[in-house]
């Protein structure tokens, strides 16, 4: 390591990003800084070709069937998403390591030796990935070659010397790697901000957070500079970028998609792990990635890996009557931090749309989700700080303590304020004692799932469950001060999807009278909402099967998805009732748009969910 | 808990213990001390009908059938096993909680429903296990109602408030429990003693060990006072006893097996964990209990079971060529210790069985064993001495430091001399910087054993390794020291299963000229051996195969035991062989018996391996 002040690191490091920008793809007149919803405008700079355009719009599974049947190239599709890739980095700050050239020499070079023998060339089998699609990665996620710095002063220069499991597969699957994008430092936060990168801004509204762990994924996917993006969950870093940006985002269980090979914090933490997962504007994408990933059976190469093939029947819901007449249960709140507004209507939305359609909704109890969140927190915290501090001690960069704006860096970790203190550390046996009472808890957990079946009244327990992702949509940066509603299920290792839903609208979303506040927590929270702070951020809900469900959520969220159209409907009885609720209780009349805008904000929601809106 | 001296308590506990032994089935003439070997006493005592002969001679797919039948009766099955169970225990020590009358009164409630209504009581399926396999349990397993000591004086008195998964799954899949065994205090020895019940002999030859720590198990299903067994393994703990006692022993990849609500040592050691598995005399009562438990979505009962239902497909080979001309890899020794001369024999025979059958055998090379198993021990060592001085601090009673016999009870830790030093634990980062070295070298194991493809000329890498249980067959009590053949596929989590191939022979097991000793203990190893005091042990190999492929070691064990027959030709060539050898080699004329006791030999071993040999 130099012995260069860790700012002359980072900047420089920075500075060096800049030169692998190419300088065609540099907008000349960006946005300016208070200009915070940037959603619609990547085509609007001459970039992007209109088939550029269309690409970049596309699905998954469209790009696949168009780049198997030759109707774009390789080259084509790599090209316009890396265009794309590069203004959304200009307008969020979404990318670390980018590395197009060679991601393009390559694609050319394949799809010149297609073209001549009419076979694709090497390990690329083309299964599922056909030739050519392209899959951005989170930064941990080791290349040959590239860096993998973590958001770390200390790990700059850290090239990997070999590809991790997952981009072996992936390159052997025909996926075209192209860049990597930006985490928080020490990967354990749930927004995105580093010394050495900066900070990953929401598309839909700058002022608000991107969310994190996975952050740079969730911008640059919403953003459409990928169809597809790995990101990494441990508390919820797939599954809150997903939601706080407005796109699908799974959190497999422990070990389906196989992790070997990438940096990380806390390795040899084995009871909790970190997990890798897709996140992609599509449910295709998501499946098409998972089934793909299983299909070349991962543990063959990563020992970690579970040898669970991928199964069409629990795709096919056997386990759940065959997706008809299927029983959710709606988890409203976890009984500690009641969620904002948007997040409520977001769950009702889907309720009644998933009672029109025939299936049964019932409320889901929350079972002792402070105990269960705890026990993960002092898991993490028996051994995090000298994790952390060993590697910020190699540049003498400060660990990061909080995430809200400050004119230079953010404070580190011991001075104040700080939103994240510390834990010193403990034995490891009584690091087994919390172990040990978790197992506890996972037992209770899955025993109270499985008594719903008293209560469903499908001779079956709760299919699923449906749940906030946070208690609020995207906060401001440096506010997004709990992970509960993700990290509970990392707890109970149990697979969730996160599915957009809908966007925070002025009218629908206005505050609400006070509820009875479960705690000081909740009181604060309630208070920190007002629409105008949230304009235009993405609603979500989480979609919550059992451990290895991954085929059966994947194919309920589709059910969810699928209703979304109804979702229309829905909401203008919804605007009336809120309008009705809100003019009882708080006795002003509510600042209101006109219904037209409701239906705009109802389209321009779909016009990143779907294909067909968004070609319109 | 009682103030009482823990002395007492030990002895009120073993004497409560025979009141529990019903009188009838009281040995009148028990063997003395210095009859060695007791496998052929059970049927002698005049305490077994020729029927209850039959019975308990029977394997466990005969036993289902002719229960399904109605050839035998519940209450006949229970009540011959039973029976015989008192008699192992009698002649072995093998037992420690005993209630076969309440066994018996539900058994012959459920016959009765049965004749009466022709259908099966309650929830008895019968799918598997259909109603009245007796299924004997380690002490651990929790069956409400019943105490689970562990060999811990300090939890004499501790009933189970509720059945463990497992005990749930099995009766409801028929099963009938009448008996639990016996095991080393701590369970982390390879033998078996503890301060309560003192120690479980080898039923061959009881100056050695039954191993451990399921050794009441081992001794138990040796004697076939129960034809099923279940065991738990973290370093060896069913595969060991099941190779000292000859019989069929299957260590699962963890939580293929539910675990849930079994008392354990270390319990929240989420890294490495214990897994329960299957002990018979059998490999059809191996295959009958793991496949009607997976059957039988144990993921659905216990948080941390894996969701991999049975796979017919991998049980019919289909990723190893469908069992038609496989490539197997002898490990003769791990690189640290080499095995006594039986030890190898049994690899010899078992490689000259599978050429001759048209398998592939090449050499295994082991990669870092010692370096697995030391981090094996690390983890272990990071809180187990807290662990285990935490529950033996409520009695007062000493930490047994040392198997071997002395005139009283065995010397407490604190004393010398000790074979088991106590680590002093480490902190959770400590441990965690362990457990990643850990994931290394799983990463390391898996490509090794990748790399074979280009060797095997299969076009696969090898289909499983073959190499010893143990460095020696079972050792005289105290002197099992060293279980790094078994723990270091623990450590690497493979599936692996104890097959027996032979017995000890004075002729054909001399000693070895010495080789070349690799270390220290290789050479204490070498020079503890001489074919007397190993007279008549079992010899057992092991099967391994990779993480999670319980289905196709079971089928591969299949090929291998089916081929024992032809060993009897090979032995006889090899019986040569090495007369010939040592002759050479040592320039002096063995100890040889004649030709004909070889093959009497090879038939007793039979009696205990298949059902034909021994119903003659």
């Amino acid at each position: 390591m130099s012995t260069k002040n860790w700012r002359d690191l980072a900047a420089a490091k920075k500075a060096h990003q800049q030169t692998t920008i190419p300088s065609q793809w540099i907008i000349s007149n960006p946005p300016l800084k208070d200009q915070l919803d940037v959603s619609a405008l990547p085509d609007s700079y001459g970039i992007l070709s209109a088939k550029d355009v269309e690409i970049t719009n596309s699905q998954v599974d469209v790009l696949l069937a168009k780049l198997a049947d030759g109707t774009w190239s390789a080259v084509d599709v790599t090209t316009a998403f890396s265009k794309r890739a590069i203004i959304a980095h200009q307008l969020t700050n979404c990318l670390t390591e980018i590395f197009i050239e060679r991601a393009l020499e390559r694609v050319s070079q394949l799809d010149e030796y297609f073209k001549k023998t009419g076979k694709t060339m090497g390990p690329y089998t083309g299964m599922f990935l056909c030739l050519g699609l392209p899959i951005s990665l989170k930064d941990q996620i080791n290349i040959e070659g590239v860096e993998s710095m973590m958001g770390y002063v200390s790990w700059i220069g850290r090239y990997a010397s070999k590809n991790s499991v997952l981009v072996d597969m992936l390159e052997s699957l025909g996926a075209v790697l192209f860049v990597k994008t930006n985490v928080p430092q020490t990967l354990m936060w749930p927004e995105t901000f580093n010394n050495v990168f900066g900070r990953t801004t929401n598309p839909y509204n700058r002022s608000l957070t991107s969310g994190g762990s996975s952050g740079g994924e969730g911008a640059l996917v919403a953003l459409k500079g990928s169809p597809l993006g790995v990101g990494s969950d441990i508390g919820g870093s797939v599954r809150i970028p997903s939601a706080f940006c407005g796109i699908y985002g799974l959190r497999p269980s422990y070990n389906r998609i196989p992790y070997a090979g990438c940096v990380n914090s806390m390795e040899g933490q084995d009871s909790l792990p970190s997990v890798l997962g897709p996140m992609s504007n599509s449910l295709a994408g998501i499946k098409t990635f998972v089934r793909a990933v299983v299909v070349a059976q991962p543990w063959l190469k990563d020992p970690l890996a579970v040898r669970k093939p991928w199964s069409e029947e629990e795709y096919a819901l056997v386990e759940h009557g065959g997706g008809k007449g299927l029983c959710f249960a709606v988890m409203w709140d976890d009984g500690t931090v009641r969620p904002h507004p948007p997040v409520i209507r977001g769950l009702e939305e889907t309720k009644k749309a998933l009672v029109l359609a025939g299936h049964r909704v019932i409320d889901w109890k929350p079972l002792k989700h402070d105990e269960i969140v705890k026990v993960v927190d002092d898991i993490w915290g028996a051994g995090s700080a000298q994790d952390y501090q060993t590697v910020t001690a190699i540049s003498g960069e400060p660990l990061i303590g909080t995430m809200l704006l400050t004119p230079e860096t953010p404070i580190g970790i011991d001075e104040t304020p700080t939103s994240r203190p510390l834990s010193k550390g403990v034995s490891a046996y009584d690091l087994w004692q919390v172990q040990k009472k978790r197992r506890e808890l996972r037992q209770e957990y899955l025993d109270h799932w499985l008594g719903t079946e008293k209560v469903t009244g499908t001779g079956r327990a709760v299919d699923a469950i449906i749940c906030p992702v946070a208690p609020f949509v995207a906060p401001p940066h440096g506010m997004n001060r709990t992970a509960d509603y993700t990290t509970v299920w990392n707890g109970l290792d149990y697979s969730s999807l996160v599915i957009p839903v809908s966007k925070v609208d002025q009218a629908l979303d206005a505050r609400r009278p006070p509820h009875k506040f479960y705690n000081d927590a909740d009181k604060a929270n309630y208070e920190l909402y007002d629409p105008i702070t949230y304009e235009n951020a993405p609603i979500s809900i989480q979609l919550v099967g059992k451990t290895l469900e991954e085929e059966a959520v994947i194919a309920m969220s589709e059910i969810v998805d699928a209703l979304k159209a109804n979702s229309s409907v829905i909401r203008s009885q919804l605007f009336f009732f809120f309008f009705f609720v809100q003019f009882k209780s708080i006795g002003a009349k509510p600042h209101v748009r006109p219904y037209n805008s409701v239906d705009l904000s109802f389209r321009s929601y779909l016009s990143f969910g779907t294909l067909e809106a968004s070609a319109d």
